[in-house]
């Protein structure tokens, strides 16, 4: 086999053998591709596309390029979530500890932002003492002990994958449906969950700009779970506009805290509650509903204890960023729009997020919005306060928020919940 | 400007701007864009195309990667050919020093095989002594002796086109139209010759397979030519069957010195004269035909100076292969097809070819027809003999040669000048 053989078939529009796809991600891994090649190699892919069977084959060639996890020395069934990413985007927070109050494991490898949305690790990673990375015998004793474990993939897990999307990023050949949902479902499937509940989000501040992307992609995820003994479900959720007030690090982990502790922002609970449902139901386990383990303070118990067990303080004070700016509505009448992609670029111009994977991120930057698109505002309200290190960070940031949100009588929302594919 | 927001504007279908091109080229010379992300632009290139403008404007900017070479210090016109390979294409051995017969210069930078097409340094470079490395000021100097150089190009002259020719050789990205005319151009134009006709081969042993994708590729070699100031004519010639009698190495300057002496292939000297002609006409030079320089001893004098000038023995015998086979006709009747590219192929196995730039060639392999497409022929009668340094290249050999020729009662030819785009 050769991989100029591979890279012309793909080219000419043919469809790989399975032949082929084993050997170019294992030839890929082994570095007997070169990076060049692999690169020619994934534009093809995302101009010509793949047949389903292709992408199944794909993402089985990825899962194969490592190990695979295995929690059944566990007596809980086990059930995760993925989203795609977005802005404002703290679902796991909640969401992990309400599962696991309710009799289910959560066994979450998780990843870090990169441009304009945030990273559930880097969120964390904001509680003092908190660490990512666990091996997988910590993960197992943690997962024992709190029911739930949100840390960073090791090296073995897909490695093909791992090469791959590093070399996607900078070659322009992310927005892929097939590469996408292979990448996502290899490092699932790899991971070892017994289920998994898909959050795919529609939207400026999304991969997916449109429902018809968004709803391709999640029929393609939820093909290849199936196919590989994954119950799998999808939902579309809206992110034209920034999930809850919060946006950035430590200021998704005070709201998360405020959702643990009963409270919140509405669209956080029911995306919260939603998810957590449909993790429970793929897994096979009732019997209690997540809102009450949001209420009766059972899920907060499983947060506090998940924290501690990966070194973090739930009780120390989150960093707080050193400057801030305040937005202020410029009339009065109803939010009719607040752009996601403008408030996330806001807060990863403030120091939230990162543009390349070296970089740091700053814990206290971020936005806070104080109204929703939907409410009714009053001029001169403040409406968004950007929190940074460094004053210096607040012009370029506002440049993004320019267009970004808009005053008007009436405010058409799209739903929260969009679709569901299962 | 960044290597991402350009690949992403060609992989969605935009035209790239003068100033992208402009920075990618460069900055891809300097290495600031890496390989892996130029092979995603170059895939994006084949399947999405480039205007007219673009092509100029690339190729203009290939051409600025490095120096231009100037030949105003001679006192004759200049003028060279470029042919984009094929099998048994020796034209440019007795073209050159016929075209110098008839008084123009000729300063052409050549090149080596790859795969099935020979390379005409590789095939002078079986005359003992022959060297294709000379300085720019070695150039000039052969050309004011003997009117026709033929040498390997400097690292100085388009790098940026000897770096991409090396990256798409590895990454399916060779047959782009946009890319095969702005690399042939930039090289053509930054070697200074002030006429330039070119040879379009089609047919299965050449890149271009079919009349309409070759027609494409000269016009738009011919008008990137006359962009830039240069008098440029294409013909489009047969590449169906094998050019001349000989494919190979020495085999091939053995065909050439007969043509030089006035005899050899039909279609060898047809073709020889028809280039020459054309190439006297863009370069302004009349009074001598080209036909007659083959006659009367006078282009033959050029190849014995312009051979000498390089180190090269004319009188020398060429080096012979040690090992030969011989394909009888299976029976008696028309030859009415003989497969470029089967003969290409066989050749290559036998070792007068390469499959990597690294790879040496045999000066003494190759493949003697005995019969052209349209010639009678008797069963029994010899009608290829294969040449060799081992014996044992014989049997993959003839794994090309399966299919490769047809004996009927009659043959349909293409005609050797398919068409001429000026």
């Amino acid at each position: 086999m050769d991989a100029i053989d591979v890279i012309r078939a793909k080219r000419d529009g043919a469809t790989l053998t399975p032949e082929q796809i084993d050997w170019a991600v294992d030839a890929y891994t082994r570095g007997v591709i070169a990076e060049e090649q692999m690169s020619a190699l994934a534009m093809a892919i995302l101009l010509n596309g793949m047949t389903r069977p292709e992408v199944a084959r794909w993402t089985d060639a990825m899962i194969r390029s490592g190990e695979r996890m295995d929690w059944s020395a566990l007596e809980r069934p086990t059930t995760d979530k993925h989203s795609t990413g977005g802005v404002g985007d703290k679902i796991t927070l909640p969401l992990a500890p309400a599962v696991a109050a309710c009799g289910a494991a959560v066994p979450q490898l998780s990843g870090r932002g990169l441009g304009h949305t945030g990273g559930t690790l880097d969120k964390l990673e904001s509680i003092p003492g908190w660490r990512a990375s666990l091996s997988a015998g910590e993960m197992l004793d943690v997962l024992r002990r709190t029911g739930a474990v949100v840390c960073a993939a090791g090296g073995g897990l897909a490695p093909a994958d791992r090469k791959l999307y590093a070399l996607r990023d900078v070659t322009g050949t992310v927005e892929s449906i097939p590469l996408i949902a292979s990448s996502i479902m290899s490092k699932k499937i790899a991971e070892g969950t017994g289920a998994l509940v898909l959050d795919v989000k529609v939207g400026s501040g999304a991969f997916m700009k449109t429902v018809e992307n968004a709803r391709e992609l999640a029929e393609t995820m939820v093909a290849i779970g199936t196919d590989n003994g994954l119950r799998t479900v999808a939902l579309l959720t809206a992110m034209d506009r920034p999930l809850g007030n919060a946006v950035g690090n430590a200021v998704e982990v005070a709201e998360s805290v405020e959702v643990l502790a009963g409270g919140g922002p509405a669209d956080v609970v029911e995306l919260t509650v939603t998810l957590a449902r449909e993790m429970l139901a793929a897994a096979g386990v009732a019997g209690k509903d997540p809102a009450d383990a949001l209420k009766d303070g059972s899920a907060m118990d499983v947060w506090r204890r998940m924290i501690s067990a990966q070194g973090g303080d739930p009780d120390a004070p989150l960093p707080a960023a050193a400057e801030t700016h305040t937005v202020t509505a410029p009339s009065s009448g109803t939010l009719s729009k607040l752009d996601a992609y403008g408030v996330g670029a806001a807060a990863w111009r403030l120091g939230a997020g990162r543009a390349r994977k070296e970089d740091p991120v700053s814990s206290g930057a971020g936005v806070i919005c104080h109204a929703k698109p939907g409410e009714t505002v009053t001029e001169g309200q403040p409406l968004l306060t950007l929190h940074a290190d460094d004053a210096s960070r607040f012009a370029r940031a506002l440049e993004s928020l320019e267009g970004a949100y808009e005053i008007a009588d009436t405010a058409a929302l799209q739903p929260l919940i969009i679709d569901r594919i299962a």
